[in-house]
């Protein structure tokens, strides 16, 4: 037999569970669509089927499982995303346990990705990090002394609302100025239409509207040459490196990660952020402070951290046997 | 026999030793000038004087030395003070452990302090909570899950090194803006001769020196109703809640404390520091997060924070021995 945890990743219309072993290795995956379900119990014989089906055919045994979801808490073993009706105000980490009598490990979406970054991509030799989701909007998960930091209500690491301009763009939460309404792909979107409106120069961005733009679209521009992109790059890459600056100042990590869909630009984003840090870091700090992509295979990479979580908790028990 | 540990707060000028047992009950202190000192030797025998001296006195038994200091690194044992010559670059609590046979525990100010309030003062029920420590400067000691953050290389919690204004005023760190430079007793100067420059409005303040001038002038001015004072007091209190917002999204504390010369100005800081700070702070995290004035009795608190460290030690050493 072999010994694996299930990692199951939980979106707003389908959910992935994947097999993997301690290695990271993925025996088996498989995506179904779970958007229409609105009660837990549904929701709960759903995932059944699909997980013992594939531990029966490829003859594994699952040891925990793991839970990867937007806005989940590890703290409460809740899910409050509103898009998932039959999860939100229920203690779904318990009624998981109830189910499976195994270790049940729960947390979000960026959480889950830094203990995955730690145990099979690019933290496995660090036991301070930072990881930097950068997708619609920015999340993250504070690493310190080879644990996430949960602050008391499981909330802590939401470097996508701190400040950078108390007057500046509005923000989903309500406020105004936080660092995802720059440090994203929104973000850099909304950068690259103050910059049309702000410079003269001439750009086929101005040919697209607001609605139709996309952050690869901005990245092409820029790989081939655009100004306006280019501008809207820098001024993005400079801001994440300044209050990058001010995260190191707070945990004071080894290594920071960047994943997501933004940090799939590569240079265009890395260059002006780890200049921007550099610029900005207090001079006590490691001068040098690596500034990484992910390590995790992208389309992989949120079942790959629900597993991590789940050997993380087997690991955990172990110690505690002991 | 007491059972004690002697908690040791050195200064550029004196070292102060307290011997205090597990409560924080201070059985006995002593202060001595230790300014003229330049060698580790000297430094070793003047501190075991004072130390056999006062254990003899007051019948107590020592079992643990804790040792606070400025720029005290936990992890390497080091002291990096510029005015400190004969400790600078020494392992130095290798040093100590080899004089005395006991465990020894040092760190910095702010993290010491906040151990202190975690074991005597006003963290006692709390086990995730920010320290700040208002003198002239602005230091920070950041607790999570019972744990000091200490970052990979000891250098954790410099909030006085976070960024109000990249263009702003200069820090002695060698950059702009830094929280310290708005947010401190000189920060809180400095806020007073910008008022003074930028209104017209009368007040007493106009007929002291920039070098005459303390921050106790203007609390005092403050506290009598002076305009420009207690302007001074909101723009502080304002950018502090401000960039607390930040930091409770970085590790979500229960509580932050408020330490210091600065902290004593009471209502003229906590108010507009809480009313910033409830502004600006993400709905997730709780809107009534206290802000509370430190409960270690001032003039104590150095010694009690040192010993708390050293009591932390023998307390995690048993923890290991079980």
């Amino acid at each position: 037999m072999k010994h694996v945890v299930a990692g199951i990743d939980i979106g707003g219309t389908t959910t992935t569970v994947g097999l993997v072993d301690a290695t990271g290795h993925i025996h088996a995956k498989q995506t179904y669509h779970s958007g229409q379900i609105t009660t837990l119990p549904d929701y709960l014989a759903q995932l059944r089927r699909v997980v013992t089906t594939l531990a029966h055919q490829h003859g594994a045994e699952i040891e925990a499982v793991g839970v990867g979801a937007p806005a989940a808490n590890h703290r409460t073993g809740t899910i409050r995303a509103s898009n998932l009706k039959w999860a939100y105000g229920i203690p779904f980490a318990e009624a998981l346990a109830e189910d499976y009598h195994l270790p049940i490990a729960l947390d979000n979406d960026a959480n889950a990705t830094a203990i995955g970054e730690m145990h099979f991509g690019a933290a496995q030799s660090y036991r301070d990090f930072i990881l930097v989701t950068l997708g619609t909007g920015l999340g993250s998960g504070i690493v310190s002394n080879g644990e996430v930091i949960y602050g008391h209500d499981g909330l802590a690491g939401e470097l996508g609302h701190i400040c950078v301009d108390r007057n500046g763009r509005d923000c989903g939460c309500g406020r105004k100025g936080c660092l995802e309404t720059y440090v994203s792909a929104n973000g850099l979107k909304r950068t690259v239409f103050e910059l049309l409106a702000h410079r003269t120069t001439p750009s086929p961005l101005r040919d697209v509207s607001y609605s139709a733009l996309s952050a690869r679209q901005v990245s092409e521009a820029a790989k081939a040459g655009d100004a306006i992109a280019l501008e809207a790059f820098e001024q993005v890459g400079e801001l994440l490196g300044l209050k990058l600056a001010d995260a190191v100042a707070h945990t004071s990590p080894q290594a920071i990660i960047l994943f997501g869909g933004l940090a799939n630009a590569g240079r265009l984003l890395f260059e002006p952020t780890i200049r921007s840090l550099r610029k900005h870091q207090l001079f006590l700090y490691n001068p040098d402070l690596p500034i990484l992509p992910s390590a995790l295979p992208q389309a992989d990479a949120a079942v790959l951290g629900a597993a991590a979580i789940a050997w993380q908790k087997i690991r955990k028990s172990d110690h505690v046997l002991l």
